[in-house]
């Protein structure tokens, strides 16, 4: 491991940290309007570090929703070009009670600093810019030309981005996408990312009678809108976790032997995480393990469900209405915008009687798989190995990053994704936080692998 | 019809009606622990509103919750005594914005009074009192004892009566109940309830994982407590609307070939309702009609659901928790708390894998039906064919006033259910309200009823 990035970053760890916490204060929620300022100054907290760090022709590029950063520094020339992709906003925070410490007020405890944002993805982000801010400090040069696209609309499903790259295709025109967005397997255990799951989601609206009903004069009258969500949301899923909509399996791709051996021999320790989410039991579609489950089955979940009286006791009401929200995960090669019209369909054909039901559609993405072998991800197996001193798992996630997609059918390049945070750090939910020994080895492991991706790019 | 009482009322109606306003004013709003002051207040001004009657030995009974009204006149003796219950107290407001009118300040549109309590149960337990303030003022005296019991806590299940009413057994005691508290069947057609629901409620908490969890990561690897909650619920009813609870319908007394014609009898207008309530269709329970359903079948309904997320757009969540709230609308011989049993054990016989299910129960009150023949209730026909000109209809109802069924078993006494509100008067909902026609035709059918009802105790 090259000892002077080592001594630079152990000697500017309280800057860095300090710096970090600073980011970490600004309540960058891009799902809530009323912090739609705060997303702003993140943005331009980004671009002043990014100056800080030696990038160039940095600028907040205005979108219909909030800005992209972007910047880069291209005096490599004739050599490749590496894009470089985070995001700056949040998720909301609530509850927010379930926190120990206030999401907005970064606090350092048991070396694992907590606030919304520590890890996903404010923390990695950074992590990023203080890599290349090193090496510039060390080198004087950075190894190849590097460009960064920073946006502020990833946790709400990037509606901006896709457009963005299109229109900008030249502008970001890279020969690699290295994202720092994913989890490593557990502590001390780093991964390399080859597949994401993409994303669809819309929401189901039930109307019943023009007003709420008195339950005793109106009960056995009318359908009760409850009911019928309760009865056409059960029909789309049976006892055994499989989705029982039409066609919804129709595009996935198989799990292989090799697939399936390689997951196994992870050792994935699924008592481990049953016993650190207090789950009586792990659950889901019949036939496959946990593992395969979250990578590489798709998922249709509830994510929201309301109607009716939510106070204190009973109110003997029939409501006029009921909702709720949807988003399934989706894996290669389903396409989410089929996927959603198979859900429609489905609740065409299986709406209640005595209820209206309108559909909302939100925002989706496409899922991703890149191989292995490829040299760009090699390199940064070898990068994390000299770092963290033990082999890398090449895995799936369950999680979408619908840009990822994006940024692979629009700029046609490899994507690395390799990240630094823990599954357990608590990403969208109270008390997130990033664990310091992954944000130490993670700088280390960002500067091995330009080193490394140069040998590899260049040889 | 008696033209001394009627010129009576139409010389007094601006008074009676300043008074009811005065009434309605209060919120009363017995489930809102911040209106306490408020439903005492109510409780206040009926103790004037019975001493300015004429009705003595007038107080306020504090119990455990809000607080009995009692008031009586026991000068006729050796007479039969009628004791009448009515409540003072009114349901919450909510949704408060699709009020035409703020709910508690009465307003007159169109010969009816907007408020909440307007017909459920200020402005009948109101005509009570002037009624019997009316024939003391006109004939100097009553023609049997009467006594009042006017609780604060109906609407919330009245959770204190019971007890009350067990306690001050010989107070109470009766030859006859009379209360208003029921529809009747439209406008111009009265209405004598012979039977009502009982009821039974309780509260469903699904617990999945410690914290909510990212829907990437975690999704299909753990149940869904709204998944759950959603399978949980929709087991207990068939898509024909019939509940599949193990032993439900058990006690049920079977709808006799009588009372099927007498319903027929009535020529309900199912489509008026439908049209009414903007209802898609009708729906209940296969195999019966909609009147047959509302007044002589049981009900499980889901008066509320909420788990997740609930804001706009997209979470990506899978929730640690979901919850809802049943109510059961009850028949004869059905048993509250062996109903909720039986709900309970079909819980945990279907609780879905990966979740934890804890139920608590909530108030319940038996069901209860009189018979038809009884001379009280024969007497109460003529009294409202008199003043109404059309023949009564002997109904039953669908909602539930639990101390109906205590009165009746604790005092051993037949009850009288004899309401002037009309069903679309929005009790429970936005823009209650109370035909004045029926304050009018009321008041002189309570003064006909005393007449008759003496007639037939004492002959």
């Amino acid at each position: 491991m090259n000892e002077t990035t080592q001594n630079y970053f152990e000697k500017n760890r309280e800057i860095h940290l300090s710096e970090l916490k600073e980011l970490l204060r600004i309540p960058s929620i891009s799902a809530e309007s009323q912090y739609k300022d705060d997303v702003s100054q993140a943005a331009h907290w980004i671009t002043k570090s990014l100056q800080k760090a030696g990038m160039e022709n940095v600028e907040v590029i205005p979108t219909d929703g909030h800005p992209v950063v972007y910047g880069d520094w291209l005096h490599a020339e004739g050599k490749p070009t590496v894009l470089i992709y985070g995001h700056y906003d949040v998720q909301p925070v609530d509850p927010v009670e379930l926190w120990d410490s206030p999401p907005f007020e970064p606090d350092i405890r048991d070396n694992r600093i907590y606030a919304r944002g520590a890890s996903d993805d404010k923390g990695q982000t950074f992590m990023h810019i203080k890599a290349l801010e090193a090496l510039l400090q060390i080198e004087g040069a950075l190894p190849f030309n590097f460009k960064f696209c920073i946006e502020g609309e990833e946790e709400i499903g990037s509606p901006n981005l896709d457009r963005f790259v299109a229109e900008r295709k030249e502008q970001l025109a890279a020969d690699v996408l290295v994202i720092s967005d994913t989890p490593m397997l557990e502590k001390g255990r780093p991964a390399i990312c080859t597949g994401l799951r993409g994303l669809c989601s819309l929401q189901i609206d039930v109307k019943g009678t023009k007003g709420d009903l008195h339950s005793g004069l109106y009960g056995g009258a009318v359908q009760n809108p409850i009911h019928a969500l309760v009865q056409l949301l059960d029909s789309m899923r049976n006892e055994d976790g499989q989705i029982t909509i039409d066609g919804f399996y129709d595009h996935v791709t198989p799990l292989s032997k090799e697939e399936k051996e390689a997951f196994e021999a992870l050792g994935y320790d699924e008592g481990a995480m049953q016993q650190e989410l207090e789950a009586p039991e792990l659950f889901g579609e019949k036939g496959y393990t946990t593992l395969e489950r979250t990578w590489v089955r798709p998922t249709l979940e509830v994510n929201g469900i309301y109607g009716g009286f939510q106070g204190e006791g009973v109110k003997t009401v029939i409501p006029a209405e009921a909702h709720a929200k949807i988003t399934c995960r989706l894996v290669p090669d389903q396409d989410p915008e089929e996927v959603v019209s198979l859900i429609e369909k489905h609740i065409a054909n299986h709406t209640p009687k005595g209820v209206t039901i309108t559909i909302k559609r939100y925002d989706s993405g496409r899922p991703f798989a890149t191989p292995i072998d490829h040299s760009a991800i090699q390199a940064a197996g070898r990068a994390y190995e000299k770092v963290y001193e033990t082999p890398v798992a090449f895995t799936r996630m369950g999680g979408s990053v619908p840009i990822v997609e994006t940024f692979n059918r629009l700029l046609q390049l490899p994507v690395v994704l390799m990240g630094f945070g823990l599954p357990n750090e608590n990403f969208h939910a109270p008390n997130e936080h990033f664990h310091l020994e992954n944000f130490d080895k993670g700088l280390l492991t960002l500067c091995e692998y330009w080193y490394e991706l140069e040998r590899t790019l260049t040889k």
